[in-house]
Parts: C-alpha cells; structure tokens; sequence
C-alpha cells in the first residue's frame, strides 16, 4: 500500500452514513476517513466516536475549503444531494454521493453540469451493482454464458414498509425502493425503451391514503428488444427477497437469496432451513465495501467511476415514467418524459 | 375395485392420444379402455397393438353407437372438438376433451350448449392441474399457508419450437402454448380482469415471418386485485422450464423443475447437476394419470368434473385478449372480448 | 417389439411380490406375465384379479411343469429361495429372485452350482443398482468424472422400523437392511476386503431384547484402496432417507433424497418443503421396472444378467462379517468368512 | 461502548497472526490492540503498518512487562504454546492461544497447571465452534430439535495439501487438520469413548513417504452411546468441503458448504453453481470474528472462556488414539492413551 490514500469527508451521519463511514474506516485501505458532519453535531459526534474518526467538521464548507481534503462521501438527505454535488465540484472535490441525485430532471441536469464543468469524478452510490450474486449474473451475460439476452425478471421485496411519515415524504416506492431495480435492469441489460407499471395497495391501506402504492409489476421493454419484469412489495414476511433471473438464447443465470448459515433441519413435519437474510446492510454488507473500494481506485487511478451522473439520473427517468403509466394504465416511452 | 369400470372409446390416436391411451389402459384402474379410432385407421389399429386394446372402431360414430361405452376421450385435431363433443353429447356420452375447444367463441358456446341440454359430463384435458407441483401451491393457497396471495409468477418455457408448419396452423403460441398458463392462473388465483403482452420474435426470424411470436411476459391483473405475469419462451436450451411463484401476505410458494434424478456433481470448475427433464410426458406423466382418474371419479360419482367446459373457454377469450394486447400495445379487459 | 415377449410365472404373492406383478404387467412391455402362485391361494387370485393376469397356478410346480414359460420370479419367503432357484434350474428356466439368496453360504453355493450346471440365468433383486440417482453416481465413477475412488459414504435410513415380530425372524439388520448397501457399495467401488461395524439400540430396546441391532455405522476397506462407510438407522422419522457421496481425486458425486413435489414454502418462521418420500415403492419405483426389463433383455439377448448368483452371495459374506465385527469389535476380514 | 477495552498484545505474525490482528483491529469493539511481536521483527513492523497497530514490542517478554495490557493472543509456533501460556499466566495476563496446545500431554497439563495457579482465563483458538453452521447445529441439538442424537458426521476436506516439509514437522494429519474436528465431536455430542480410524495415502505419495496420511475416516463412540464419523481428505479439488450431519430421534439438522454467490446457471450441458469458498479465512472469516469477541467478552465479564484449556488437551489424546488405531487396526479407547 505505497500509494498515497483518499482523504475524504463524510457528510451525513445517519443510518446509511453511518454503513459507509464504518466501511470506509474498517474494510477500506485505500481511503483515510479524516472527518465527518452532520447538521445534527452530535450524531456526527457519535459516529466520530463509535468509528475512531479524528475529525468533526460544523458542516460541509469546513470540509470543503480544507485542501488536503480529496472527497465527499454524501450521505444527507435527498433534497440536499444536488446542492451539495454542486458545491463540492465547484471545491474540486471527487464525489461520492447517495441515490437519488434529485427527484427532478432539471435540478439533476444543473447539478451533473456542474460537475462535468469541474472536472471531478462524481459517482453515485447504486450499491447493487456491487453484490456478489448480481455481479455473477452481470459477469454470465457479459462472458456469453448464457446467449442473447431475451428475458429478465427481478423480484425485490422489502421486509416491511417503512413508517407511513417516511412513506409520506420518500416520493413514492417508484423513487425510493424501485429506483434500485431500475439501476439494475440497465446494468444488466442497458437501456430501457418503454415501462408498463400494473400496481397496488395491498400490504397496508395508509399507505394508499398517503397517496402511494405498496406492490407492483413492472414490464420493461428493453431498447436490444428483450423484455423485462421488476416484482416489487413492500412487505415480504420471510425477509429481504432479492432475487434476478437473466434467460437467454444459451442458457439462464438466476440468483437465490443469501442465508446467514447454510443448515437444514429435517424433521417429522418439514425440511427446513432458516430465514435469508432480512436487513439490507447484512444482505448487501460486501456491496459497500465493494463501491466504496471501486470509487477509490476510480479517483486514483483518475478514471470514471463505474456509476456515472447519468447513472443517477437513467433511473429517476424510469420512476417517473412508470408512476405515469400507473396513473394512465397504459405502456409509456422514457422518450415521453424528457 | 368391486364397483364397474368406466368402459371408454378414445378417438384421435397421434402424440397426446398414444399418451391417453397408454396411461388409460396401465394406469388408470377405474377405467376400461374398449376401442380407439383415428381417421388414420393405421394409426388406430398401431395404437391398439401396442397397448393391448381389443378393439378397432372405423370412426367415431362406430364408437357412439356402442351402448355399452359409457365415455369418449377425445385427442383428434382442434378443429374437430367442437363438432365430436356436440356429436357425443347427443350420444349421451361423458366426455373427456383435448384442449383448446375451439379458437372461437361462437362454436365454443355451441358446444358447451349442446352438452349442457344433454345433461353429460365434460372435462377440459387441462393436465397441469393435477401435477403434484401445482397442486401443492394451490393447496398452499386454499389452505391459508401464505395468506392473501398479492404476486403470481409463471415460468412455462419449452424446450424447442415446434416445426415451422405447425408453427403456421397452431392459432399462433397464445393459443398453442400459453392456453396451458392462462388456465393455470385461473386454477391457482382465479379470474383475470386485464391482460398486457409484451411479445417478440428472439427464438427464430421463420416463427416471425409465420405470422407468430416466440417469446412473451403478460401482466395480468386478477379481479381480487392481485398482479401475475406469465413468462413464456419456445426455446429453453437446458430442457422443458416449469416454474411457479404465488407470493402472498403471510408468504410464498414457490416450485422449481423437476429432475432426472437428485445427483450433484462437484469437480474442479463446477458444482453441478444434469438437466431438468425435457420433455412434456416425462415432465407431466403424473398429471396425465392423475386427470383421466379424476374423469373417471366424478364421472361414476355423478359429481362435475374439475376442469368444466367453462374453464376451458376462458383462457380462449384470454389468448384473444393478449392477442389484441400485444397488437394495440395497451392493456386489454376481457369484457373487451365477449 | 417385434420379437416374442418373455413368458414368465411369478411365485409368492405377498408385499414385493405384488410391486413385481404390478410392475411386469404395466410397466415391462418385453414381458407378458401368464400366471402367479402362492401358498395362499386366495392371495394368488387376488393379485390375479388385480392385475389381470390370466392364470392361477396351484404350486411351482405347475408353473415348471409349463413348457411355454420362459422365466420364473422368486418372491416367496427368504428359505424358499435356494430350492426354489434349484428346482427351476433344473426345469430349464431362467430366474429372478429377490434377495437374499439364503444366510447360510453352503446353501447358497448349493444353489449357485445347479444354476451353473443346467445353464440358466439368474439374477438376483438388488434394484437399487437400478435407481437412477444410484446409476447416475456409478456412471460418473465409471466415466471417470471424479477420478480415482478415494471415499464413499452411504446414508440409508428406514422411516420406520418393522413390528418387532419380523424383527425376531429377519435374520438381523445386516441381513434385513445393510444387505442392500453391501450390494451398493459392490455395485460402486467393488471388493471389500475388510469390515469393522459399529452398532448399538438407540431406536426401540425391543429390538435390542431380540437380539437385534437398529442404528449401526460400518467402515469398509475396498481391496482397492478406498474407505466408505454405511449408516443405517431404522428410523428417521422424516422418511426414507437413501443417499450416497462418492469422493474421487477428481471430484465427488452424491445424491439427495427424493421429494414428492419441489415447492418451498417460505413463511414468516421458515423456509420449508414437504417431507422426502416416505415409502420404498415408491422411493424405488423406476428401479423395480429397469431391473425386470434389464433380466427380460438378458435373457432375450443370452446375456448374463446384471445381479449375478455371485453379486447375491458377496453381500452375505459381508453381512456376517459385521455382524461378527460387532461380536468382536474389531474389524474383520472376509476372508475369516468363508 | 462505555466500558474499558481489553487491552491485548499480539505474538506471532505469521499467517494466522495477521488474521487475528486484522480480525481484533477492524471487527471486535471490545479490543484495544495495543502491540505485536514476533521473532522475525520485521514480520511484526509490516503487521504493525498493515492494520495500524501503535507498537511493535521486541518480544513476548516486554509485553508481559506492560502493566497495561489485560492479555495476550499467542499465533506463534506450536512449540512455542505452553511455555508462553507459563510465562503469560505467571505474568496475570489473560490468554487466547492457537491451537493446539502442544502434542505432548505431560507439557499440556504443565502449561494447564501454570494457568489455574496464577487464576488466568486461557482460551484455545477452536474457531469453526463459531461458525453461524456448526453453531446452528449444537443450537439444533441443544434446543431439542432433533431429539436424542443418534449418529454424528463431519466431512472435513481440505482445498490441497500444505507443503511436504510443513508436512513433515505438522506431527501428523490428525494433528494439523483432524484436531479441528474432534474438537467439533466434542462440541457437538460430547465425550468420546473410542475411536477407529481408517486411514491411507491416496492424494500425495510423497506425504506417504514422509510417514503421514492423507485421507481417513475415523469412527467414534461417544459415552452417551451415539456413533460418529469423521471423513477427511487433505485434497477436494471442488474447494473446502466443510459439512456436518448430526441425525437423532426426531429428526437430523445437517450444513452444505458455503459459497462466494448464490448463482445457478443453466446451460444446455448443465445447472451449475461456481465452487465453495476455497480458503479457510474466508469459510470461517465469521468464526475468527466471534470467538474474539466471546474471549474478550469473557474476560470482562470474569467468566470462564468458551473453550478452556481442557478442550484443548482433550483432542490431543483423540489424535493420539487415532494414530494407535491406524498402526494397530483395532478400535482404541481414549482411555489407553492417558
């Protein structure tokens, strides 16, 4: 490890900054986390704390106007992402920043140009792409093990819906659960041309009086002409259900969720073994690191990182032209909502 | 077994005839299997000889003048169901019929009317019902085991296209192949309200220039508020793709393939298994076996039999349904059909 | 099938010997099944009944004495075995017969040596060899896919123990049970050159009070080099529980049990399916019809059958030399057998 | 985090050393560790640098003499163990030491005696007792759910086998690998009795010519009657095979291997999966984690370790009896060895 480590800057300490500043300190040797901040001082205090981070900043300009400083992880909230993306490229700083950029086009078009105008890398934080078992699937579909891509199915189903307050203010599963699917599906298959969103309410009622739904099925037309589904529900009783199947003209790759140990019981009743994994940072633990890991080297070795700006905003297009199709019923071309 | 047998003429003796045949007379002990006839009388008197039938008839009107012969099972061509179920029905014969009735709903209506004013029984030869696979996820379902279901998931993939000519005369893979999934739908969660398709051509250009579609996922929204998808394709390279996922609030039953035989291989590239089993009669075997005794039963119980000529005009208005889908590109009600 | 079928009499009537009745008139078409005997009669006509099989004989006898008859099958009760074998040697037919040939080597070798000399086949019951799971392992022995034998392990577990009455006269486990795991390991890896059994009553002390053992663990050594074990239990209260790992230099092979259908149920508790099956005919099904078509074809093709009077021998020496293993504890080789 | 942190040095840096180093730094909250040392002083530099250690002591000596430090990890060579277990216990430090304590009884229960006198805690590094599958396991038999166990399996195969001269100095395979399992017996089932090993030279003839085994099974009778085996083999080309069986009286609990994905690919050749985790620091990266944490947490608490120092004596006079059972061929009780 001769090579000069990423300083960076973390700014947003609540549950998933809290992920990514313990992996930062724990499992990633290319990055020196050297400060923290939170508009909540004393969580930012707590996880300077908790992870042995030397530093607490009183907010991002501190961090900013600090030269030593080379990154930005940000970790706030959404509303804050395009600001914040805005003024670290204008510092000089590489960004590593949350999905989503923004719920809207334009402020995500301002904030990319910003940053293509700076000159540093930006990547944004699609962890997915960085699990195991999809990065297989990725890896059988790119190598030709399984042909030309005709088919793809996700199933992705939460645990359990989140507080209905959260509900009220997340913009929608579309923009909140979803929008990984849709990274997802243009990972493996690249760019969509057309979603026809069919959807309900049938976890919880509160949440269709907030005005959103908790289950849906997706199709997804495919600009290669393969076709796709994403089955999404809030509510999974066994756990966190994460699953993708790729069918193609030589073969299909498909994905089982993770277990915390591999043991079955037989007995007068069943064969059984234990649930998957039910939370997204046990399910999605080795993604972190992965990201976090490749948004270094991205920066080190001075190249794009492997989730770009127009990463971030693909999916947000995909979210707003499925909730249209759910309101029109009817199949909607992402080319209608630019 | 001291009660009569259910003495039984079968017309038609090609594929899904020899299939009948064979599983009538070796295991199927409720039924005696007394005469079989084909307008190919070599293949008739072919199909006696290799399972032992005693006798002959020249054509169907021979069998339902034999007072003696209580019901016919009917395999002969499509277009010939129709007419032999009103001829039988008149005869006063029970009837077990191939799928589909007809293509058309007219002559549908007719036949089920003719059958309906003569007071016999008619099964619709949907075997997938009574395949151990399927059967045990709706079990689940009626039992409560996995709550109200909300997300239905079909995986029906054969394992090579027809030939190209039958390709052209098979009322297009709606009709030929997805019949077989538009029942199960019905079978597992009951009425379709609103079918989408999403079809291509990605199998084989010649399936295209005939006039068809080779691969397809159709959303369906179920008239208790439940989402399915179907997804269909006439060529899965590793063998004859059968699976089936209903997901409801309290859980999820879920079927893989069926094999050979349960043996893993680990060397040092893979850990690994032989392929699922690729043909329909191995893969249903016991579905055929199970839906002739059930003929049978409900036959000498005087009770309906599980599958009704109703069952088997729904999927009929549901193919024409996708159909008219994937050619408006919108979501389609049946109501639009009737 | 051109060529003239196998005519074959069936004596001993009771639980196997029905599954071979059932099984030569339904599933053996090289063979047409002409008549069956008992000690009891009334059992003999009603297997006749149930199957249709055209004739009741009053003793072997009768069924020797018809010159049209090729082959006799020997289902009749463990002593009547050896003479049974003998007399129709000498009446010039060929044999199947169910194991095992005697516990007495002397008598069997009696037997052995007038097959021999009137010049018929024999083949002796050891269906397992036919089971697709246990083939599939053998061919990937054979085949060389996981190189040179090093391990092997066979788990064969009972879902029950039988009454206590058969307990007393089955001659013991080993005799009853093992022997068909002596002929596997045989089938698998070839000679055994030494035994030592471990063995104790865990399952019911009155097994135990008649003299019996009802779990037991067995170390072989292969003249070959190689080391298996066999694990016999005669309860596992999750069902018939029948698996087998063979370890190479180049890899391994095993198998699992087999299921009744392949749906998983995942629920808030578990992730679960249904139990193995529970019952050896049906466990064992295939087998049963691709051992009596592989003696059919033997004979037919004047080639000796698969099981040979030998292959039923060796698993008796094997058995008394484990059984003189747990007298002893010690192993023992064959060799102080004979 | 409140309460004071174990401060603990670190001897030995060697392979398992930094696993530990790494582990206690990055993974276990409870730990402060505060400095290393090891003979080869430059190990001790790059391990220091590696995980951020602040000290590198020049022996074990001067970290004894730290008033500071509350115990001490001993990762140093065999040999070295118990008189660094004396010079730690008479020091008052508390102890975690590799295994295995020595290969030398008379040295064991010196080194055993020291630790009670000077009323230190020693805990021996058995860490697959941690592992989420063996731990379900002993959670299985523990909690009833399988009854009273009747027989026990460990399939224990390592990826290839170490180099022949760390063959040579290892003092055997049931000392270097099978230590690991019988101390797994013992964990699982409880005392042993007797063992039985079968044993030869089938991976290497060269660890053959250096006086060792490659491949084994060894039986084992437990003093509640149970039976158990374990397999090893020093070669599995497919990966490190690592599987438990324990079958009782309602029922059995069992583990498969773990693997890097949860993938599955079907081909027009075969369903397969990639290979098991390969390296024991990834298979049981979980269990280095967890058996830290419950020293640490042990030591804080004032209550005896998990595995004391008579869990590591005790499968030492396993190996032993196994080597007396290879040499004579017989079954051999552990009492004849003390």
């Amino acid at each position: 490890m001769a090579s000069k480590k990423l300083r960076v800057g973390l700014v947003g300490t609540g549950r998933i900054g809290r992920v990514h500043a313990q992996t930062l300190k724990q499992r990633v040797p290319e990055v020196e986390l050297v400060t923290v901040t939170d508009v909540n001082q004393a969580s930012a205090q707590q996880c300077a704390d908790q992870f042995n981070i030397p530093h607490v900043a009183k907010d991002l300009a501190e961090i900013l106007s600090d030269k030593s400083i080379d990154a930005v992880v940000i970790c706030s909230s959404t509303d804050t992402h395009a600001p914040f993306i805005s003024q670290a490229a204008q510092a000089g700083k590489h960004i590593f920043c949350e999905k989503p950029i923004a719920a809207n086009l334009q402020i995500i078009d301002q904030a990319l140009d910003v940053v293509k105008k700076a000159g540093v890398s930006l990547m944004i934080g699609f962890n997915r792409r960085f699990d195991p078992n999809h990065a297989r699937i990725k890896q059988a579909i790119e190598g030709g093990e399984i042909g030309t891509p005709h088919l793809l199915h996700i199933i992705s189903r939460d645990p359990a819906p989140p507080p209905i307050e959260y509900v009220k203010v997340s913009g929608g599963m579309f923009f909140d659960m979803t929008i990984h699917d849709f990274d997802m599906v243009r990972f493996l298959l690249g760019e969509v041309e057309e979603v026809y969103a069919a959807a309900g309410v049938m976890v919880d009622p509160a949440i269709g009086a907030a005005g959103d739904i908790d289950t849906a099925v997706i199709t997804l037309k495919f600009k290669n002409g393969a076709i796709g589904t994403i089955d999404n529900s809030r509510k999974a009783v066994y756990g966190y259900d994460q699953r993708v199947e790729v069918f193609g003209s030589k073969g299909s790759a498909k994905s089982e969720n993770i277990y915390p140990d591999a043991v079955t019981l037989s007995t007068a009743e069943t064969v059984r073994q234990g649930l998957p994994l039910n939370f997204f940072m046990d399910r999605y633990l080795t993604s972190y690191q992965n990201e976090l890991a490749a948004f270094a080297q991205a920066v080190a070795n001075g190249k794009q990182p492997p989730v770009t700006g127009a990463d971030g905003r693909a999916p947000v297009v995909m979210a707003m032209a499925a909730m249209k199709s759910v309101k029109d019923n009817r199949p909607v071309k992402l080319s209608e909502i630019e």
